[in-house]
């Protein structure tokens, strides 16, 4: 990609101004929530409601048509029926808008060539006029630190800015990806959906991304491609610079129906999917948590190549069962478990004694509690220290140590547990079950997240990811 | 199993009174931590704490031995060092209590030769005493009809009494699956926590949950066994007779090795014990999160024999890629996502209409927000009427509702779901992802569950727990 293109698509993410075509005067209408949107994000730029009927819209004039705008447009929001689009285009180059995205659907999802032959005359349209459409049939840019939320949000939630970047062939995806960073610390620099992509596509972004300073790891989910050559070398270029993670929607006769429908997608099979990834360098997730697991590893602990873990359980109750289902997680997943060394296994006795432990790893530090919380800590930084472990996984369940030990010394576990990054070189994740008590656990969560620590529901998707983002599924 | 011996084990769950030998007037202690729990719970019968040192706790009289307990003694309760257990044994004898468990952890599970010799002396003197031992190494009895919870915990909780009963050789599983029952409304008639098993095993409690007239649905964690045969056939009786659903830790080599250590169990291969759990007419699951997912469909839709599976998305933004995605998870789990019959997308097109609809099935019903609650209601309506589709799973996003559409019309679109089971006879299955807005998502879980509906956390859960159950694991 030369620098002239990069730098073409920066103002995607950051336009000086943006015009939304369909606005309503009526805030329940999708056009006036893209506006309202845009608004309560604190963007910057110039927004310009647009629509025949003219009003306001949150505190701002709505002018009868794109060209009555005085200032100058930079992307246009277009949220008008598939029958305007071609005029739409029109007023936008005569406007010299660079980029329109359409919310727009009706093309050729629909199957039907009317779709197809609408899709052929906007590209038409848009190349004469130097301007680059993104979808249609999608929910466009999404920029925190541009203050640019995902989609027609009227709340305008955008969370901080931060080193993931995402491509979304469906909004819905997008959308929920954005809501699992909000749940989960995942920060985002930028995020595009780019639907029917009959003009700029999944590689255009990829490219932009792999150049990107801000963006430091990329996700994206797919649905097909009808240039497979161009996405796969973008792919490749992408996956060199930054970890990549990809997951492919389609991959059975079902979803791949589903998907011709959705995005007009000719999906290929499964293995020529999963080999392509696979030589392109591309992390494959299965479906949107495994993508969300993957990219929240990645931001909190880096690029990472885990092969043996230590696994501690029993912070509260008995660790014996978490234990054992553990081990079979990281097994299942291709991780090892290995003995731990004499010597380590030598320092838990001394600290923890026998009765009731399993101290060869996993680790059930359970009888710890009996001896005080300085125990606890040391016997997994102990853990940690051992020369065969590569990285910890350590199985936190809020309701269990509530029940067992109460809420006091549930938050003095949890006080040692955020620590740990500071105590050990070796990267920790923490596997925080959902259960009874919701409220304490996604407290909790926070706290570990804001240490820097990736937390994920289950032992079998911590295992997962690990495996994922050190090239070893399982 | 004959009458006689179903009638002894009801006492496991009902007894008339419980000993708690090993308490403690220090309320942080395991052994004080018994007795609170049960008196906080509300159990019916005498409570006997037992301890030499005697004092108070929980407002009973600690008694300075066993012996020294005025009434009768149906059930002990055993938190003492192992080196006093066969003393304790000679005086549960002498009281002529008809069961023991013991929370004492330190015998063959620590692979020693004392260990295992120390658990056939204990076995001869009950034996010789008339007496039976649940454990040692486990958590003992739960039962919430009479006021029993499980394990050593202060506060006491049971849940309110329902149909699911399990065992499980793990009390740390045992105490989790409780507490993804509190969160998930799934409701149990009777637990047991059996640890080494060395007299009353897993087979003893198969059975006798088989004839339970309160249990209509069981499951285990069990991580070996040394009487195979046994086991084979109880679980043959069990499964004939009721839904029962067995995870098997140890299925990998590590986790084999971290069962030896926990349980001291020997674990077979994994081919072996899966051929043997189908065999049986069991359901296998993976992991805990699993099981807890079967049970919970079980209880609420009761056995079902599902193979075509309508998939409804977009309740607020677009359902496209969770369509696709949610094809995939079924089609993964050998789940079949059949076409609507002409007929019943005629009936859609009518209702919705074309344009960024999906209306073969998935249905991708958004845009029936334009048209109202109504419509939207009444499509889920008419994709439920279809003939070819034996169960519905429904996408409901929380937070991409609260995001696209408020509040206000998330709790309206709740309200419809929840009507669901009383207006269509297919079973309906709703998956609520976790996201940015939990305590809203809580609240709106804890409506469907009470409605009847199971919520599963992801797509890929609901599909992998209705393959499951319905006998076609894919």
């Amino acid at each position: 990609m030369s620098d002239e293109r990069r730098s073409e698509l920066r103002a995607v993410f950051h336009p000086r101004s943006i015009a939304v075509v369909g606005a309503s005067s009526d805030p329940r209408k999708s056009g006036a929530k893209w506006v309202t949107g845009l608004r309560a994000a604190g963007y910057a730029g110039a927004i310009y409601p647009v629509a025949a009927s003219g009003g306001r819209i949150a505190g701002l004039d709505i002018y009868p048509s794109l060209s009555a705008v005085p200032g100058d447009v930079e992307y246009v929001v277009a949220s008008v029926p598939a029958r305007s689009v071609l005029q739409l285009l029109d007023e936008c180059v005569s406007k010299r808008a660079r980029f329109v995205h359409f919310f727009t659907a009706g093309f050729s999802e629909t199957g039907s060539s009317e779709g197809e032959d609408l899709e052929r005359h906007m590209l038409e349209v848009a190349h004469r006029g130097g301007l680059r459409i993104i979808g249609p049939n999608c929910i466009g840019n999404f920029c925190p630190a541009a203050g640019i939320p995902l989609g027609p949000v009227p709340a305008g939630k955008t969370g901080l800015p931060g080193t993931v970047s995402f491509i979304s062939q469906s909004g819905g995806m997008g959308a929920k990806l954005v809501e699992y960073g909000f749940g989960r610390q995942i920060r985002f620099s930028k995020g595009i959906s780019v639907g029917n992509c009959i003009d700029l596509d999944t590689s255009d972004f990829l490219d932009y991304f792999a150049h990107d300073e801000d963006t430091r790891f990329i996700g994206a989910y797919l649905e097909g491609t009808r240039r497979g050559r161009r996405l796969y070398e973008s792919l490749c270029r992408a996956s060199a610079a930054k970890p990549t993670v990809i997951l492919k929607g389609g991959r059975t006769e079902a979803g791949s129906a589903a998907a011709r429908s959705h995005t007009g997608s000719l999906a290929s099979s499964p293995p020529v999917w999963s080999a392509m990834l696979h030589q392109a360098g591309a992390i494959e997730a299965r479906n949107l948590e495994e993508l969300a697991d993957c990219l929240l590893l990645l931001q909190q602990l880096g690029p990472i190549r885990t092969r043996n873990v230590g696994i501690v359980g029993g912070l509260a109750d008995g660790g014996g069962g978490i234990s054992v289902s553990g081990s079979d997680a990281c097994n299942d997943n291709g991780l090892s478990v290995p003995p731990l060394h004499p010597r380590t296994r030598e320092r838990l006795l001394d600290l923890i004694g026998e009765v009731g432990s399993i101290l060869r790893n996993p680790v059930d530090v359970s009888p710890a509690q009996f001896r005080g919380l300085d125990v606890l800590h040391e016997a997994i930084r102990v853990v940690a220290s051992d020369d065969g472990i590569d990285l910890l996984i350590i199985q936190e369940d809020v309701d269990i140590m509530h029940s067992f030990l109460g809420v006091d010394e549930t938050r003095e576990v949890n006080e040692c547990l955020v620590k740990l990054p500071q105590e050990t070189t070796k990267p920790v994740v923490i596997v925080l079950p959902v259960g009874s008590t919701e409220a304490h656990r996604v407290a909790v969560e926070e706290q570990v997240l804001a240490a820097g620590i990736p937390v994920f529901p289950t032992m079998a998707r911590a295992a997962r990811a690990v495996s994922l983002v050190s090239g070893r599924p399982g």
